[in-house]
Parts: structure tokens; C-alpha cells; sequence
């Protein structure tokens, strides 16, 4: 059944002391379980080893509190109490015939230690990443010894845990060795300063420490970060990190190789293709004997092939394409590759990091749900209910619930009122930089065309009387929302005053083609993608932007996708004009009233029109009119955003949930959860 | 001992079937522990009911998974299996004489439910607060009878993990039946919506089933907020604040009022002063003939006795005095209120909240110890040391390590090298807005002239070999920091090239009374209180002041004191000039030349001076010279901000951890913790 070109990619390679059976290598990855949900870690982990996966590694794991990295939630090996927990996860990786990886952590100022109030370390004095009122302090020959001696006593702890391969982390301007690298952060006069071979120093001695006291078991990889991107003021791979890669070229028995920092290294579909970090790959493998692993948002067999017989990797690293599918080794090991469900590169991934709550992907909506409402990617349950369904409307809930549906073995209508599948999604895909997102259409219809039980209807909008008509037993109604055209949102609770004294637009209007005027103020008081978007949209339709928000810089939520930078610098570049911490007030005919967050002084800003992209209101108009009218359906069900408008995720999720659980009995239909257990007590 | 015009705060207080034996009131307050640390919150409560608050309340307590408050950490029962953890800190409280109460909180949209990914409830459909790409719906009549349901079921299980107390809470525009009452987020046109009479019957119907549920046996509290602080944007109490609290009067057994929202009931001492909401309070006593308890950040005995005389309250609330002095009430009732150790207003402990961590206090350095410690604030245990200690500067952790070995038993010299007793503290206090701060050296010199055995030498600044001949066994350096002068901090990793072109100054300077030349730039790259308050300083002085900082607004580490949007009014309103998202390149003879975060690009800032508000430089000079030297000294400790300079509350803690620990064997060392217990596995 494989396709023979792919054949390569399940050549076993030897690590070490170990052996993976494919080149297929699950990268360290956070994903908000960590330590707080460890079995649903482990479950989460265990799947992707069943989908393929090869080598299957945790996120960063703290190995003291000396650098614990609260309130984000990662793995744990502070002590031996904390073995069983990856245990498990290493039991159920091993189960499934693949390798588990732990990416053991000391993050000096990258973690300002909230919870364990230790003063962090650091090569010389420096106030930690971020806000925190926390200065890191220069460690002492002293505290480097015993760095490499808490390293050393994790690396023993995570051997009796049962991991295969073991890290040092040096990767995205994160791990403690990585700020002894570079010069900004290293302003030492010691051995452990000034020359790059003493800035090296730190790194070489947890490589050697780790291989004296668990190399004959497990394999030592080192996470390094050959540039950051940031041009002379950080690393460059053509000056020092070709060189420190040089200098430990065969030190290590794996190399996994990145950029930093985070924000660099996973980059979003809109500022990045897939196979973007080749350029800092190249040449690398060259200087080592050992397997290099490196990551670019990979979900094309075509591409990883090349990679392996270009040289370049030798082992396929993915995080984000992992989690979009947990499958993708089986399914390119089976000639499935057109049911491969693609990272669309949005990172809403990453925001489960970023929010200390677990993963979720728009692509994948059991993900973070393994254990805890026991779905797996690729099975559903046998239906349990008769009759059939009519799922009425194809945006991203409506494909979904009709995919899980017909799956599960019902007979499924699928209505869509226009002639175009994928509602929102099929807008939003078309706008710069988003077109990935059309993945999220492109696999369900897909899946779709291979079940024998769904028929779909295009150009069918349906009133009452014709789902009546239908006498379906189920009928999901997947209607979606319109974008509200009266400012109502997070800062407005009335309607925007002078509403009639100016052109008003909407998101809807913009992707429906509307000619707007020009200058135009884009309203963003929604604060993810879509204010910034249609900006840049506007631009290249000539429209000259300005761009008014109450928060204090442009798109806030997108911090949580490694975003918020990128989206500020481009609309600074195209030239559009920024005002913050800005409300609306009302229209005038000649412009918008504005007033300040802070103070509410007035600005007034003058304009030929405005675009409100602030909230959206459910379409509810026919489940409401089904609720009164429901004769002969046993269910009506509301799903995605006409439920409640949230992300594309989100109506997947909510597509994907009803779908299975609409005929469960309810005492199935609880949420599993971990609790903390309750210690001695009281005090000593 | 107990001083008569304090008796009237002794007298027990029937509130319900339950009475309460002094007037003393830890109103509910979250404090980063809850759910995730249930031995260190309990602990921690229990210690306030030794200390004498006859009622302690838990946090914020979540009853389901509809509404859940992730990434905060508060309290849970969402289901039986949470009744334990609760009932710990119940019989904990109950040991001591005092009531236990709850706050049962049920947050509509303003908990966006990132962990269980249930859609919020709200009044009508709204975006939730803050910037999460969510929407709460409109609650249908069947979502009101089960919220009922779910509220009436937890105030079960809180009856039955043995509280005293029970409430429903529409308080801090948080609680959902304060959505229902307020206009802007009430839109319903149902008997929910519409007239006053309609809004309230959420609030009214909770009261109602909750009372009918557990009235019996427990006092059903409701904690309401009368104003907004938001004019006609909101509720205020002389619109329908008080006709709310009027329709309700009797219905309840307790009345928990305060304003909305958090930010205005927790107001800092920067901005608001002991007793400041005692306007909102006025009247409402005479309206009811229940109790009624409120806050103010109340720490003076004499304005306790005065408003209960005076007939404004029945009990006095307090969350942030009974983190700073848990024995507050004892103190008083022992005739020993000059040792009350009174809050200083900085909201520190609001910080953990917000950053999911455990709280901290600046003047209770054990808050959040209490467990994982053993440490009890007003217990140390006795020296294991033999031989003198001596104490190096007498900042805020030379005062605490002087205080806490004193009482531990130990000689101790204190040596500050100045007139003043208080390094940083002193100083600061004497800053716009900071004079409440003072009352970290306040109480400490108060605590050190109680001490036989601590003797205090002012002007003594101590070489080395005055501290060979001191012949000390521990001496403990606490010598602090100084500002950087060369702007190196978090955005610049090299000093700022040009120094030698402008004027510059440090906030060391300033505090010192130099004279600053008009215009100036203050560059803040600290993000807490220092460069807005020197701003503030400065154009008192009248200074022109142009505020630069590399973030996105201004202080944005005091979002987590709930101050930061007060700081940028206040500096808007004082005509700073603030630039934002720009870090400084260089100075030049006519001012400073800037760059933008997100492109780089150049902005040259005209000023005849620059302040630079970076990082500071721990003065280990002494500290260097005794480690090569230490003839004759068993030990040499560095504490405080010569160790690493961060907050009065670290340097505070630093002070008293090392005083309490440098003599305990290292297995007593070990921080407790609280893990996760390991679940059913695999998935089902």
C-alpha cells in the first residue's frame, strides 16, 4: 500500500544506544498538561505513538525548583515522587513500539521561579524575560556545580522513568546553556565566559555529565538554536552557531536543531511556509556523525523524502503537524496520504502554553480530550441513536458534525445554502496570509466524498417547513453568525451613536467584496486576526487604514500565537496609522469621535467610513423557529458559532462534540479530571 | 490588657442559625493556592482563625465546570470529590473558635472556560471580558433552571465539607446574577430582563434556593457590589445600587457589600486611603436588620470601634490586613495593637492571583509559607546556632533577618551604614503616593526595640576589617543595590553608547534630590511602580517629562496590583508625553534617539536629560571581600537586594527566610508540595 518513494522514511536510525523504528520524531512540545494533567499527558503522548510516531518527547521538563516555570505547565521531574507520573507516559509510548524523549529544562532568567521564589540564575545579572520584578543573579562556580549535579541527578530520574532519549536544552533562548552562548547574556570574566569555547563550556559539561550517568541506557540529545534572528544583536548560524555546532559535533547522539526564539521557531501559516527553517538546517548534517532532527511545519511525504535524501535530516522533527495528526506516519505507511489532517499553521496550539490550560487544535478537536472524554482522532463510537440526520449548514461545525455522524454510521444530510462548502472558513481562507486555513475545508470534504452515508446539498437553504419536510430524526442546525454592524462588543455595551452618519462596514461586508472608502477606520475590538487582516486587506486594495483599539497594541490575543510582533511590525510597515487604547464614541459625517481608555479625552479622527469588527451574533433564526415547531424531530441541536460565535477551533470542537455525544447516555458524557491529593497534614 | 473602646469589636454577632464571636471578618479573598494547593490554602486560613478573625472565607469557590476561572486558581467544588479538600480547611478553622464561609461564584462571561471549554452564560450574548476569542450566549429559561439546580447542589456539598457560611455572590462584576442586574449586560426582554424588579431575580432566586437548601444549619451571605465607580456607564448606588439592596434587605442572613470592580474595591494606597469606601457604605445599615460587613483596607483599632459605633457596619471586613497580620485581631484584643503589622496597600498579594501563583505579602513574609513551610508568622522556632550575628545594613532585609534572629534567640548587631534605618524602603516611601510603605520599617524598629538582644548602630558603614573585628559567628550582608546608570536592563544588553552626551540620572539620584534638567526623558525598562512614580516626582518639581518604555503601555507589570490603568490616567492627566513600544539607541547633546520594538525604525526625543529606570546592580563589594577573607566568621550570607534586587516583599522575605534557615539541617530544607494524584488508566 506505501508509496515506495516513502519508503525511506521508515528506515529505522540508531540514536545512541537506541533505535527508532521510522525517521518519524515528535519534537518537545508544551501543550498545557504537563505536570497538572499528567495522564492526560501520557494519553495525549501515547496516541501519537500509536498514529507512528517514532520517538515520541514530553514539552520542557523542570528538573528543580530552583527553575520552575509557573504559572506554565510543563513536565516535572523536581524529585522521585515525580517519576510515576511520566512513567506512564513512557510505559504507554513504549507500548506502541516507540521511544520516549524528555526534554530535561533549566531556564535561568527565562523563568522567574513565582511559585518557588528562588532567585533564578543566570550567567550574569539580569532582570528575567518578561515584567516580573525579578533580577536573575551571576552563579557562582559554586552554583554551577550545582547545576551540573541537580542535571545529572534528573537525567538518572528520568532513566528510572523509563526514557529512552534524554535532552540537554539549549534551544529557543530558553535554557540556561543557551544564555552562557551568547555574548548579550554572558558577561563573564571566568572560564565560563569571554571566548566562544568558555561560553561553550557549560553546554559540553551537562552533554558529557548526561552520557557519564545514563549514556550506556539512554541516548543524549542536545535542543540547540543555531540563530535568533535577530541579526548581530543575537546568535547568527554563519557566525557562532555553525561554530558551536562544530565544536560539539560528535559530543551528543541526536542533534534536534532550531531557531530562536519560540516565536521564531513556530511560526504562524500567515508569516511562514512550510519548510521555512531548511536555509539554517543546510550543511549541518555534513559536520556531524550523529542524526540531526530539525522542524519546518512538515505535512507534505514529498518534502520529508527530500529532506532525508537531500541530506539534510536524517529524522522528520514535528511538533504542530503531530498534533493536527497524530496519525501521519500511519496514514503515509498505508498510501492514506490524502486523508492526512493537515497543520493549517494557525498556533492556536500554542495558546494553550501560553494560557496554562490545556492544548486544543483547530484541526484535531480531540486533542487535549484523549483521556479526559476518552476520544481518539481516528475512532468514533458505533452510533447509538436511529434515524437520520440533517446537519444544516457546511462551515467548519456543519463538516465536522456530518463527517463524526456519517462515521459513526448514520445516514447524514448535509445543507448548504450557498454553492460553496466551508462558511467562514472559505471567507477568512481567502484573505492574506490565511490561505492554509482552507485545510480545515479540504480534509473534511474529503473525508466526506469517501463515506458512502453522507449526501451533500449544495444551494439548498432550508426554512422551516423544509426541514420539516426532511423528517429527520436529528437535525443540527450549523448556521454560523454575522459580524454585528452597530459596534456592540467588549468596550461598546449600546449600539455606536450617528450609526446613519457615516458608511459602516463589517468583516462580512470586506469578504463579500464591499468597495469601501478610503481613509477607512478599522475598529478592532475583537483583538485576534481579523482586525489586522482586513487592514492589510484594505491596503492592497489601495484603502488607506487607520486603525483604532482600546487595547494597548494591536491584536493582544495573538501574543498567544507568537503573533502579536509580527502583526504589529507589518501594519507599521504598510504604513497604517495606529491608535491605541482608543474607543469609539460615535459617528459624525465626517469622521469617527474617539475617546481615550484612560482619561476619555476626545480624538477626533476623520474619515470616509468605518469598519466595526467587534463582535457577532449567532444566527438563531431557524433553531428558534425548529424549537417552536420541532413535530417529528426527536433533537434540534445548535453547533458552532450559531451557538456561540468563538474561533474556527472552537466550531470544529462544538461540530465534532455534538456529533458524538448527542445520543449518549449522560452518565457517559462526564468530564474525567485530576485532582491534587491531599498531603500530611497538619504542619510539621 | 485588651483596651475598653475596643471591647465593642469583641462582641459576638448572630448572623442566621450561626454566630460569630467577635466582630472580626476575613472577607473572601483568592490568593493563588485554592484547588491546585489545598493544604497550603487551608493552613494558611487556619492561621487567621488562631490569629482571631471569628469568619474566614475561602476565594472565589467555582461550583461547575460551566464555569470555571482557569488559568486563576481558586477554590472548587464542582462535584463531591472536591468536598475533602474543603472540609480540610473547615475543621481547621473550626478548631480555633471560628465560622468558615464560602463563596459559591458561578462567572458567566467573565470566565471565558479555557480548560473545560464549555460555552459561558451571560445575560445575553456578549463577548467574554477580556481579549479570548469567545462568546458567552444568552441564557435560555432551561440554562437559568439549571444554574439554579447547580448552585442549590454545591451550596450542598459546601454544607456538608462543613461551612458555616454560604454565599452567593454578584459582587466585582464577576458573579453572573450581577450581569442580570446591570443594564449594559442585561438585554433580555423576558422576566429576567428589562425593570430593576426583573434584573434582580436571578440575585433573588439564588437567595431564595439557597436558603431553602441549607438555611437551617448554615447563614446565607450575599456579597453585592452597590457602585461600579463608571457614572452612568454603570451601576451606581445612588441610581439602583441601593434600590437593589433595598429589594433584597432581609433576605439574606449577612450582608458582604463592597464596590466593583476588582480594581476599585482593592484600590492601592498609591491611590485611595484606609476606610475609602466607607461613602459607598453609608445608609445601608438602617435598611436592614441583618449585618452588614464591609472593607477599607481597615488597620487602625479606633476607626474599627468608630464605624460599628457609628452604625455603618456590623463587622469589620478584611482580606488585605488579615494577609499582612493573620493576628490582627488578637493583637488588639491583648492590648497589643502597636504590633499589629499593618498592610501597606501595594496589592503584592494580588499578584499571585493574576499570575496563578501562590500569593505573597510584603509584610507577612510567611503568607504562603504556612504550609509548605511550616512557618507560622508569629512563631520562629529557637536558634540551633551558637555565637553573635551580625547584620549588615538595615534596609527592609537587614531589619526582617535582625528581627526574626533576634527572636530566635540569637545576639545580634545590627550595623546600617547611614542616619536612617529602612536602605530603599525609606526612600521610596517618600515618593508621590508611597507613604504607606514606611510601615514596613515602622513595624520592624517597633518589633527590634522590643528585643533585648539586638543592638541597633546607625552610621556604621563596615570594611572588611571591621567585620573580622566584630568576631561575629553569622554575619548576614544585606547591603542592597543601586540603579544602573548605563540603561543596561531588558531591551539593552550593552551600555547605552553616548552616555558622556547628556546629563543622566538613576532613580538613586532623584531619590537623593538632584536637581533634573527640564525636558526629560524617562526611560522606563522596570515596568512597576519606579519610573511613573518618578515621573510623577519630577513634574511635581516642575520637570517636563517625556515617558518612553519598550512595552505597550505604561507599568504593565501593575496590571497584577490592579494599578495599571490608574497609572497611565494619572500621567496622562499630569501631560506626560508617553511613547510606547520604543527602546532608546543612544544619546546624543540634544536628546535621545529611540527606535520602535516592532520595526526599528528611528525617533529622535529632544530632552536636556535622560533617567534611566533599567536594572539594578547588587553592591556585593563587601560581600566579594568577606568571602576571600572569612577568617573567624562560621558564615557569611548575602540577603536582599545585594543577593538580587527585586521587591521590598522579596527582600523582606530573603531577610527572614536566611534568619529562619541558616542553621537548620538541609533535610528540614525541603519545601512541601502538593501533586497530582495519578487516575484511572488507561482511558476507558
Amino acid at each position: 500500500m506505501r508509496d515506495p518513494r516513502y519508503d525511506i522514511l521508515f528506515e529505522p536510525v540508531q540514536i545512541g544506544p537506541v533505535r527508532t523504528r521510522n525517521r518519524f520524531y515528535q519534537v518537545p512540545h508544551c501543550n498545557g498538561m504537563g505536570h497538572v494533567h499528567p495522564s492526560a499527558m501520557a494519553r495525549m503522548r501515547a496516541i501519537k505513538a500509536e498514529g507512528g510516531w517514532g520517538v515520541v518527547c514530553t514539552e520542557e521538563c523542570e528538573i528543580s525548583p530552583l527553575s520552575e516555570f509557573s504559572p506554565y505547565i510543563e513536565a516535572r521531574l523536581w524529585d522521585k515522587r515525580d517519576i510515576p507520573a511520566l512513567a506512564r507516559m513512557c510505559d504507554a509510548v513504549h507500548r506502541h513500539g516507540s521511544l520516549a524523549g524528555v526534554e530535561l529544562a533549566f531556564n535561568g532568567y527565562s523563568a522567574p521561579n513565582r511559585t518557588s521564589r528562588e532567585i533564578p540564575w543566570a550567567p550574569s545579572n539580569t532582570p528575567v524575560r518578561g515584567y516580573d520584578p525579578v533580577q536573575a543573579r551571576a552563579m557562582s562556580r559554586a552554583d554551577i556545580k550545582q547545576l551540573r549535579e541537580l542535571h545529572r541527578a534528573a537525567a538518572l530520574r528520568a532513566r528510572d522513568a523509563g526514557f529512552d532519549i534524554i535532552y540537554v536544552y539549549a534551544g529557543h533562548d530558553l535554557g540556561l546553556p543557551f544564555h552562557f552562548l551568547t555574548q548579550r547574556n554572558n558577561r563573564r570574566t571566568d572560564e565560563y565566559g569571554g571566548a566562544l569555547f568558555n561560553r561553550v563550556r557549560l553546554l559540553r559539561e551537562l552533554i558529557e555529565d548526561t552520557r557519564d550517568a545514563v549514556g550506556d541506557r539512554c541516548a543524549v540529545a542536545v535542543r540547540l538554536a543555531v540563530d535568533e534572528q535577530q541579526g548581530c544583536a543575537g546568535l547568527t548560524r554563519d557566525s557562532e552557531g555553525v561554530e558551536v555546532f562544530s565544536m560539539l559535533a560528535e559530543l551528543p547522539d541526536l542533534w534536534d536543531i532550531n531557531v530562536a526564539d519560540w516565536a521564531n521557531d513556530s511560526v504562524t501559516s500567515r508569516f511562514a511556509p512550510e519548510g521555512y527553517q531548511e536555509a539554517f538546517l543546510t550543511g549541518l548534517k555534513a559536520l556531524t556523525s550523529k542524526p540531526v532532527v530539525g522542524v519546518g511545519r512538515f505535512t507534505s511525504p514529498d518534502t520529508m523524502a527530500s529532506l532525508v535524501r537531500r541530506g539534510v535530516l536524517d529524522l522528520i522533527g514535528a511538533a504542530r503537524p503531530s498534533i493536527a495528526d497524530p496519525f501521519l506516519p500511519n496514514k503515509i505507511d498505508q498510501g492514506r496520504t490524502d486523508e492526512i489532517r493537515e497543520c493549517i499553521g494557525c498556533n492556536v496550539c500554542v495558546s494553550g502554553d501560553h494560557t496554562s490550560t490545556p492544548m486544543r487544535c483547530t484541526q484535531n478537536p480531540t486533542m487535549g480530550e484523549e483521556w479526559r472524554r476518552g476520544w481518539h482522532p481516528e475512532q468514533v463510537p458505533v452510533r447509538r441513536a436511529e434515524g437520520r440526520a440533517l446537519v444544516i449548514g457546511a462551515g467548519p461545525a456543519g463538516l465536522e458534525c456530518a463527517r463524526v455522524l456519517g462515521a459513526r454510521g448514520l445516514e447524514v444530510m448535509l445543507a448548504e445554502a450557498t454553492r460553496t462548502l466551508g462558511g467562514r472558513v472559505a471567507s477568512e481562507s481567502r484573505l492574506p496570509g490565511l490561505a492554509s486555513w482552507s485545510r480545515v475545508v479540504d480534509y473534511r470534504v474529503d473525508a466526506l466524498s469517501r463515506l458512502g452515508n453522507v449526501e451533500i446539498y449544495r444551494e439548498s437553504r432550508l426554512e422551516v417547513q423544509d426541514v420539516l419536510d426532511i423528517e429527520a430524526s436529528h437535525v443540527f442546525v450549523a448556521t454560523g453568525s454575522r459580524w454585528r454592524n452597530d459596534g456592540l462588543g467588549r468596550v461598546l455595551r449600546q449600539p455606536l451613536p450617528g450609526l446613519e452618519n457615516l458608511p459602516v462596514f463589517t468583516p462580512d461586508d470586506v469578504m463579500a467584496g464591499a468597495v469601501l472608502p478610503s481613509p477607512v477606520v478599522v475598529f478592532d475590538d475583537d483583538h485576534y486576526y481579523m482586525g489586522s487582516v482586513l487592514a492589510e486587506s484594505l491596503i492592497a486594495r489601495g484603502v488607506e487604514v487607520l486603525y483604532v483599539t482600546p487595547a494597548a497594541d494591536v491584536a493582544p490575543w495573538t501574543h498567544n500565537t507568537l503573533e502579536q510582533h509580527r502583526i504589529q511590525r507589518r501594519l507599521l510597515e504598510l504604513d497604517v496609522t495606529i491608535i491605541t487604547s482608543h474607543a469609539l464614541c460615535s459617528l459624525t459625517p465626517y469622521g469617527v469621535q474617539a475617546a481615550c481608555t484612560y482619561t476619555g479625552r476626545p480624538r477626533f479622527i476623520p474619515a470616509a467610513g468605518v469598519l466595526l469588527v467587534t463582535s457577532r451574533e449567532p444566527e438563531q433564526g431557524l433553531f428558534d423557529a425548529l424549537q417552536a415547531e420541532s413535530r417529528g424531530v426527536q433533537q434540534v441541536i445548535q453547533i458552532g458559532d450559531c451557538l456561540a460565535p468563538g474561533t474556527i477551533a472552537a466550531a470544529v470542537y462544538s461540530g465534532h462534540r455534538f456529533a458524538r455525544e448527542f445520543d449518549a447516555p449522560p452518565g457517559l458524557l462526564r468530564m474525567r479530571r485530576e485532582l491534587v491529593a491531599l498531603e500530611d497534614w497538619p504542619a510539621p
